[in-house]
């Protein structure tokens, strides 16, 4: 039986939104590796739109789980109807929606909030010794998800790894081909466009990251 | 030196926009092959906002240029500044934005117009003898740019492959995984969504159309 892994999104586009490269990465990886995926997003509105051509935001409000659905072709569900019993692991692509609509991040750095159908979806993951995989600065999520001590990496950004070691992370350095795993809490994480040049480089250490996660699925802690 | 590949984009999503899927597919082969792709796409409204969701329509505008630089991460051009002369080959991945943008394929069928931007761009590399590679609906410009005779797959739908035969092409049924090469014209198409049951199948067929047209590239007729 084929394994069943969770990828969370959130949105649609790098800037406001899941970073579409990666989340399509994930789940070509997962697909070619007989896994099945089942996308989720919170129904929530997203924190700002924007303008992908101009960096500006944009005077328009859109819903986080119905733009994520343009990456699932429509095959999503939200978080309201999210059940993690049936399924073996989850896994969340970065973009800037990771850090304005999964949590406070981008405007609160390390006082952030995760938001709290997120929070209670990872946890139930967390909680089951189940893997989870987080890319990009999805890893911002962590110490909220695991609690102090966790080890992830967000690539090397002086910035952004004080304000998870501020949480109470523990943030390794990782080059972008590969990943970190931390094996106390089944946890996977890779820096992908936190330093990625091209995305041949940012699937280097992602397609590395699905298949560390698939390792892990099944063999429940 | 690497060679240089337009991708021709159409919005972002399935329903209105490009298919994201075989959008990034496309990219991230062209990057692993060592090609460097420029992104572009026309500077028009798109013909209709879907609901991703729901399937159903949206009462709001948005610009295919805008759209669809969330697919390029902001790295894209409009058709009006684009130069073909620097270009070695062009791809269009599919998605019913190239049928609702690029073309009034999904409203007039055999009788659609392609939009005047789009038509020149595709012209000019068709007229140099520079390779053009067309994935899942958008061989339904086949005609438009190459005039009668032009030989090229959508699959095995009978209705669209009726429509393209009206429109003066030669369609060649095609299983997913593979793609069908008209060598007088230089024109390789692949069925992917038009056929895929899943992101691994879309990808067999897309690979090979990449390799085909870096094959062909550099090797101007």
């Amino acid at each position: 039986m084929s394994k069943k892994i969770a990828v969370l999104l959130s949105g649609c586009g790098v800037f406001d939104g899941s970073e579409i490269h990666e989340a399509v990465i994930t789940l070509l990886r997962l697909s070619g590796r007989g896994a099945q995926a089942q996308c989720f997003a919170p129904n929530i509105a997203q924190t700002e739109v924007i303008n992908h051509l101009t960096g500006q935001p944009m005077a328009q409000s859109r819903n986080v789980l119905e733009e994520s659905a343009r990456i699932a072709r429509g095959d999503i569900k939200g978080l309201n109807e999210a059940n993690s019993s049936t399924l073996d692991a989850l896994i969340v692509p970065g973009g800037f929606g990771a850090a304005k609509n999964l949590s406070s991040f981008a405007s609160a750095g390390a006082d952030m909030q995760v938001q709290a159908d997120v929070l209670a979806f990872a946890q139930s993951f967390a909680k089951a010794g189940k893997p989870i995989g987080l890319i990009c600065i999805s890893p911002t999520l962590a110490a909220a998800i695991y609690g102090k001590d966790v080890i992830c990496t967000i690539g090397n950004d002086e910035n952004t790894a004080a304000a998870l070691e501020k949480m109470g992370a523990k943030h390794q350095p990782c080059p972008v081909g590969d990943i970190v795993y931390d094996a106390q809490h089944n946890l996977v994480s890779t820096p992908a466009y936190m330093l990625a040049n091209s995305i041949s480089e940012a699937a280097e250490g992602i397609n590395k990251l699905v298949d560390k996660v698939l390792e892990l699925a099944g063999h429940r802690q």
